[in-house]
């Protein structure tokens, strides 16, 4: 399978994007300081990076409270994916659709057997007798929160009223990729189920990840990591590669948490913009917008197909948006954005609404 | 295991390293025109790169002149090796050691069975029967070459004259990560047993794997390749994750093979300097020095131990060497060392030389 169709940010197939809708990235921090930093920095490109990224895991740790070996650096969160799905080759993963593809593709890729579950509305998993009993008990839930594409933030304390069975037998991946972009604060904290003798049965078998490409905007630079249990870490950096994070990336990290306060956002604000805009859509009476919790807006079409929408506003008005239909669940109707500035979003507003009424 | 203990280029362990003899990377090119092109280009790191790279890929093969489906990018040849051996999993890897320690790393991680067999001085691989047949016929073997630590080249012609049943079974893994390090003329031209309907079927079973760290010395960005027949690199195609490889890294590969000609070295003043750095370490007296066919060096101490005299040159002197002692088949008394300049060889040298009568 070619991987450029799984994904958004496809930059680079088209001469002329102006403005790029299509990633989950928040594309407007000002990263001067930084290309200074790492242009200054240059010559560590003519030494080996550490094998394993210790230095930056253990200043992560730091932040978060967390003893260091509960943090893991990674070549992007999507390395931490795969070396998850890796570790427990040939296993039962359910996991909670429409989602992130490359949960799917790192379990497929290792052998394990594929459980799709919608995403509940209310919980992150409903007890299991209410599922029907029609698929066999997972060992691994994989579970994006907030969601991609949806924006939906799921309530994790849900999670801990499992019946006692099935929180000692699942793992529990959650991607926190996205918890910088929400107002809601029922994410689980890292520093309370990770650190201490006094972890649960639950909190001994909880992956958590996270994402630097999506939290600082550099994508470019792959540096994500996966926080856990020191056990659990552990089979993953007995399966990893070393090098993996370059010395560019692991540089870049340790500015980025020297120099938080220069990537905070206005969330509120953001969370306005995207009602904003979801009303906006909406009145189109083309578009219906799915609700979110972030600055991510899955939308679907009343006519038309979302390819299509997207190669018309990506060659003739240089604008890219997230052709959605390739997600689990989902169909050619459905494209996904993310909100961006006022004055753009307003652009993507105009043409848009001038385009859906086009379509049949 | 601690990754950090297998590998040279430790400078990060140490404060104040002014020498490094430690890696196999060429450490003087001049690299003032890269720094500023990825400077220029810092932006890139604002989005995601492609997946796969393919565009770099392309550029490859054009210059290799074999099709762009035979070249794979990499995030390090080390990406190479991991996808190799997870393609295989459980198979029968033969070594050729001692060796660089990823193949085994690897095929461990991939739960293959793993077979040791030292480096044979005038042929890559004997006819089996030769080698007593006390272990089973590889499905795959793993050979450097030139090889790291001996820096020898092993003619690989030999290779076309195994046994018809042995040469249609087993995989070849060739690194020719230091071949530019070398003027021996006996290592397969890549387009000669790629590309065409008529390659044979030892042709269609080669991989070469390919270091852009060692040609251009930039470990730090983490960029290699594997050429193949298409076939076989489908198979690690469907297995690798996307964006292994940064942005950085793709832009500086690029640039690199546009720029070739300003990473042309002297091999043979190299060679003749490697032959000048042998022959004063042997005339200590305390110190064997293996016979080699590039810049690379492997040394044997009389007297003391490699572990030792690595850390003395590194805290008393601010030099770093390669302690080679957990090569396969290798003990405490040998390292190993990358020459550099007639200036800082000389350094070495003095200081080696009155170092090593005090070791006992």
């Amino acid at each position: 399978m070619n991987e450029a169709s799984l994904h958004g940010d496809d930059t680079y197939r088209y001469a002329n994007i102006r403005l790029n809708f299509s990633s989950n990235v928040y594309n407007h921090f000002d990263h001067t300081r930084l290309f200074a930093h790492l242009a200054e920095r240059m010559a560590c490109i003519g030494s080996y990076p550490e094998p394993e990224p210790y230095a930056l895991e253990a200043m992560i740790a730091a932040q978060a409270g967390i003893p260091a070996d509960c943090v893991m650096v990674t070549n992007g969160a999507t390395e931490a994916i795969y070396l998850i799905a890796q570790a427990y080759r040939g296993a039962t993963s359910l996991i909670v659709q429409p989602t992130f593809a490359e949960y799917e593709e790192a379990c497929r890729k290792a052998g394990h057997n594929i459980i799709h579950h919608p995403i509940p509305t209310t919980s992150i998993i409903p007890p299991w007798e209410e599922r029907g009993g029609s698929h066999p008990t997972p060992d691994l839930i994989w579970m994006c929160n907030p969601n991609n594409p949806t924006g939906l933030v799921t309530p994790e304390e849900t999670l801990f009223n499992l019946p006692t069975e099935e929180r000692q037998k699942a793992i529990l991946i959650l991607d926190h990729s996205y918890a910088k972009f929400t107002e809601q604060k029922t994410l689980t904290p890292p520093n309370s189920c990770l650190g201490g003798t006094g972890a649960t049965t639950l909190h001994s078998s909880l992956f958590i990840l996270h994402s630097m490409t999506k939290e600082y905007a550099i994508p470019g630079l792959r540096l994500g990591y996966v926080m856990g249990n020191a056990q659990l870490l552990q089979q993953l950096r007995d399966l990893r590669m070393p090098w993996s994070v370059n010395s560019l990336a692991i540089e870049a990290g340790k500015y980025l948490l020297q120099h938080r306060d220069d990537y905070l956002i206005d969330v509120h604000g953001l969370m306005l913009e995207r009602r904003r805009v979801a009303a906006a859509l909406t009145a189109t009476g083309c578009i219906d917008v799915m609700p979110s919790d972030t600055h991510i807006l899955l939308c679907r079409l009343h006519n038309g197909s979302a390819p299509q929408l997207k190669e018309r506003l990506a060659t003739e008005n240089g604008i890219l948006i997230r052709d959605a239909s390739n997600f689990h669940g989902l169909d050619k109707s459905y494209f996904r954005i993310a909100v961006q500035t006022k004055k753009e979003n307003d652009e993507l507003i105009n043409i848009l609404s001038s385009l859906v009424v086009q379509l049949t």
